[in-house]
C-alpha cells in the first residue's frame, strides 16, 4: 500500500528510548515479537460501531451471527486488522521514510470479543537503496490468538531510514508476492454458513450472482473525519505513530497538520460501501492498495466500487466471492471525478484504491 | 416532533443502490421491517455516559439496580430509543422533506446488555399534500427484543417527498393519537421496586411528592456539543442520515454545515436536568416533541423544567410519575430568555420543547 | 496539586437545585458520601484506551494479567482514579476557588470489570482565609469496592467560596501530610509477582535496577489533546465540573474558553512515559502534584521524567518501586524548554509537575 508520507529520519533518543530499527538493524529472516498483546472486549466492538459507522449485523447482532454459524458475535474484520496492524508500527515502521506496501493479507479465523491477538514479523526481503540512505523492508506479519492460531496474516513493504550509512548493504532479496489471493487460498470461517442469512437483516436484497464483473457502484454518502474521530480510533489500535497524534511536530511538516492513518479511510470506505453492498458480509483478503494522497481531519470522504472478479469457492454452494477495487475520494463525489487516473497518476481527490475480496450469500443457498 | 430540517429529494441512485422509500411507495397498513438488528452491550452503556454524561445510578450502578428490584443494570431510557430510532431513517425518513412529530412513546421494558433489539414499523395514516409534490406518511414503530416482547412502541410522521408526481393519491387516513400517554398506558418495569432506593446514590433529596404542578427548574450547567461528540453518538445510533455527517453535502444546504441529530440534544438536557431532578429514574413516556431550531456543532446547549402534572401510578404507592416540559436551549441560559414563543413562534435559541413523563420514588414508601 | 483555575462563586440556584457547600457548610470530620457509584465494565476500558492511548499490556491482555497473578485484567491505575474523583466534584470542588492539591494518593487495590466504586470523604482540615471571603477545606477521600475494600484514599484541599460572609470562622486545623507515600505504606496489589513478566509484552527491556536516581528521560513523542477527546474522558469520568464543558459559560471567564481537566493531563503524560518507562507496570502513590498552567483544547502535551528514589520493597524481590518526577509540557518539547521554573515560578509551557510513584519488576527475579 503506497503511503506518500515521507518523514525524516527520528532523532536518536538518549538513554532509556528505544529509538526503533533502521534499516542496517534488519536481518533477514530475524522474526520480531512485537509487545502489547491485547484482549479484544465488547468494549471495542461498540467503540468500532460509535467510530467507523458499520452497520454489518455479523458484527452487531448476536442473533445473526448464531444463525450464520458463529458461537457468538465476531469483531469487524478491519477492526482486527487495525489492531493487529498496530502493533507492528514501534518496531517495523517508526523510522520509516514511507509505507510502500501490502499484499496478500489474508483473514484467517474470526475475532470474538475474549480473544487475545499478539503480532510478529519476518523479515522476507531487504533492498538497499542506490542512494545508501535507505532501504526497502519486507515483513510477513502473523497475528494469531491466544489458542496460537493464526487469525491474520500480510505482507508489508516499508522504505526504512540508515542510521549508520557505513554499514554494509546486505544481500537483496526481494520476495515473490501474488498479485491477488487467490480463490483456493481465501479462507472463508470455519463456522460459517449462509443457510440462515435472510436479507432484512442487511437491509440489502442483492446476492454474488447478482453483482456482474466490470459493475461500478457509486455509494451515494459521504462521511466527514473529524479530528477526534480518528485521534480515538487510532489510539484504540494502539498505533502509536506519532504523525497523527502530534500536532506541534506536525506543524513543521510538509503537511502543517496531522495525518489521518490510512486505516481510518479504509474503514469509512468500507462502512460507505454498505449501501450497494450490503451483502458482502466479510473480507477474506486484501490484496494491494493505494493510499494515493493523504486525509486530513475535516476531509469528507465519498467511494466507489468496482467488480474486479467472481469466484465460486471451493467446495460451497452457499457463498461466494468478490475481488472488489474500492476507491476512496475526498472532498467530492464519485460522479464529480472524471478520472481516477487521469494522466497515469492519482486526482488529487482520491486517497485510497484496494483491492480486497469479500463473502458474499449466494442466491441458490438460502 | 417538529424539526425544521428541509432537504431536497435525494438523487435516485443507479444499480445497487436502495434509494428508499418515497411517498408514493409507501402503502397504508404495510409493515417494514427495518434492517440491523443490534445487540446491546457494556461497550455501548459505557459510551453512552462518555458522549451523554449521564450520571443516573440505575445505568452505571449493578448494586443500586439490583436495590431496584432489576437483574442487571438496564441501559439509559435514551440509549435505547436512540439506536432503535436509528434502524428506521433507511426505510422511513431518508427522502423526507421534513421530521414533524414523534407522539405515544411508551418504554415498555427495560433493556440490558445482551438483549437484541430489532424494529419494524406499520404505516398507519397517508395524506398527499396539496402541492401534489409530497405527502406526509404516519408509522408506528416497534422495537422488540430477542425474546419478541416489545421495549419500545412510538409514532412517528414525516413529509416525504414524491418521486413520481403522476402517482396517484392515496386515501387520505390520519391516525387519532393521544396528547399524552395516559397513567394508565404507562408501563412502571415489571421488576421496578423503589423500596431499596436511596438517594446518596443519586445524590437528591427531592421526590415525586415534592415537585409542583407548575414549578419551573432552571438546570445549571451548560454543554457544548463537539463536533466529534455527535457524530460518534449518531454512528453509535447506526442513524445514517447524512445531514449528520456529510459536510460536502451540508455545505451547499441552507445551513452550510452538517446538522446534530436531534436526539443528541435530548439526551444532553436529561443530563443536565439531572441537577434538580436527580430522582427522576427512568422516562416512561415521550408524549410530544418539538425540533424548534436546529443544533450544529459548537452549539451549548442548557435547558429548564416546567412539571406538567404529578400522577400517582395504579396500584403503587412506592414511586409516582411526573409529566415534564423540557425545554433546550443554545446559547444563553434559561435565564438570558425571556420568552419560549415570544410571538407565537419559537425565540431562535429554543432547540427542544419535549413533553415526557418520568418515574420518581415517593417518599413514603422508601 | 495546585490548579490556578480561578472562578467566581456559583449563584445561588433557587428551588430545586443542590448548590453545593460553601466554606462555612463543611464541619470538621464530617463523613459525606459522594453520589453515583459506577460499576467498572470493559467499556470503560476500552474508551480509556482510545482515549489516553495507553499500551500497557496488564490493562489490555488477559494472558498478560494473567501470568502476573491476576485473575483478570485490572483497569488502569488512572481511570480507576479519574472516576473515584469525579465523584466527589459536585460536593467538594463545585464552589471551589482554586484546587491547592493532592497528597497521599495510595492505589490500594487493583479495579476489575464488574467492581463498583463509591466513594466518600471526610472533612480533616479547615483554615478561613484572612480575608474572610473563603477559606480552605481539607478532606481525606475513600474509594471502596462492592466488598467494601478501599481500593483508593487520597488527601485533598481546595479553598472555596464563604456564601455567608457574616458565619464564624471555624477553628483552624491543618491536617499533618507525608511528603510522599514511604516505601512501607505502598500497597502491591496481594496477588502481584514479577514471576511470570516477559519484557516481549511492553517492549521495554529496562528494569527497576536500570533505572538511576537523577536520570532523566526525555519521552519522544507529543499528543495533542482535541476538544472531543477532553469532554468524553471527563464525561466519562462523570466529573461534571463545568468548566470542561460549558463554553457559553467559558467565554466569559479569564480564559475565553473551556479549560481541560487535569487529569487528561496526567493521563496524556503517563502514555507519552510509556517511551522510557515501559515496564513501569502501576502506579502505586500519587505524593504531589502542581498543574502549573492550564491545558487547552488544541495543545500538544510532551512530557519527561526524573529518577527522583529507587525503593527496595518491602519483603519482595520479584519488583520495586521508582519515585519519579513526571513534567508535562504543552506545545514545546522537553529539550525546547531550557528550565522548568526559571525565576521560581514555572515556565509558561509547563503544565503539570507530578511526583508519583511506580512498580517495576526486578532483574533478579525473573
Amino acid at each position: 500500500m503506497t503511503n506518500t508520507t515521507q518523514t525524516e529520519p527520528m532523532q536518536t533518543a538518549s538513554g532509556k528510548i528505544n529509538a526503533g530499527r533502521y534499516f542496517e538493524n534488519f536481518r533477514l529472516n530475524e522474526v520480531i515479537q512485537h509487545a502489547t498483546p491485547r484482549t479484544i472486549t465488547a468494549g471495542d466492538a461498540a467503540l468500532y460501531i460509535a467510530l467507523a459507522g458499520s452497520r454489518n449485523p455479523l458484527h452487531c447482532s448476536a442473533p445473526f451471527a448464531h444463525a450464520l454459524g458463529y458461537a457468538s458475535t465476531p469483531i469487524d474484520d478491519l477492526l482486527a486488522f487495525h489492531i493487529a496492524f498496530g502493533k507492528t508500527v514501534p518496531d517495523i515502521s517508526v523510522n520509516a521514510v514511507a509505507n510502500l506496501g501490502y499484499a496478500d493479507v489474508r483473514f484467517l479465523q474470526p475475532v470474538f470479543a475474549g480473544d487475545t491477538l499478539a503480532t510478529s514479523s519476518t523479515v522476507i526481503g531487504l533492498k538497499q537503496n542506490s542512494s545508501g540512505k535507505n532501504g526497502v523492508v519486507y515483513v510477513r506479519s502473523t497475528t494469531t490468538n491466544q489458542n496460537q492460531q493464526p487469525v491474520l496474516s500480510w505482507v508489508r513493504w516499508v522504505m526504512v531510514h540508515k542510521k549508520d550509512l557505513a554499514a554494509p548493504a546486505p544481500e537483496t532479496v526481494i520476495p515473490a508476492l501474488p498479485a491477488h489471493v487467490s480463490a483456493e487460498n481465501l479462507c472463508v470461517p470455519q463456522q460459517f454458513t449462509a443457510r440462515g442469512f435472510e436479507t432484512r437483516a442487511t437491509g440489502g436484497t442483492y446476492f454474488w450472482e447478482d453483482y456482474q464483473v466490470g459493475e461500478r457502484i457509486d455509494h451515494p454518502a459521504g462521511m466527514t473525519i473529524n479530528e477526534s474521530d480518528h485521534a480515538l480510533a487510532t489510539r484504540l489500535y494502539q498505533n502509536n505513530a506519532r504523525l497523527h497524534f502530534d500536532n506541534h511536530m506536525m506543524q513543521s511538516s510538509t503537511f502543517g497538520k496531522r495525518l489521518v492513518y490510512g486505516g481510518i479511510v479504509i474503514s469509512a470506505c468500507r462502512t460507505l460501501s454498505h449501501e450497494g453492498l450490503e451483502n458482502a458480509l466479510a473480507i477474506l483478503a486484501i490484496n494491494a492498495g493505494t493510499h494515493a494522497n493523504p486525509c486530513f481531519a475535516g476531509d469528507t470522504i465519498y467511494s466507489f466500487t468496482e467488480v474486479l472478479e467472481r469466484w465460486e469457492l471451493p467446495n460451497r454452494k452457499d457463498a461466494g466471492a468478490l475481488r472488489l477495487r474500492m476507491v476512496g475520494i475526498k472532498n467530492a463525489t464519485p460522479a464529480e471525478i472524471a478520472e481516477i487516473k487521469p494522466a497515469g497518476s492519482y486526482h488529487p481527490n482520491v486517497v485510497l484504491d484496494l483491492d480486497y475480496t469479500v463473502l458474499m450469500p449466494r442466491k441458490g443457498n438460502q
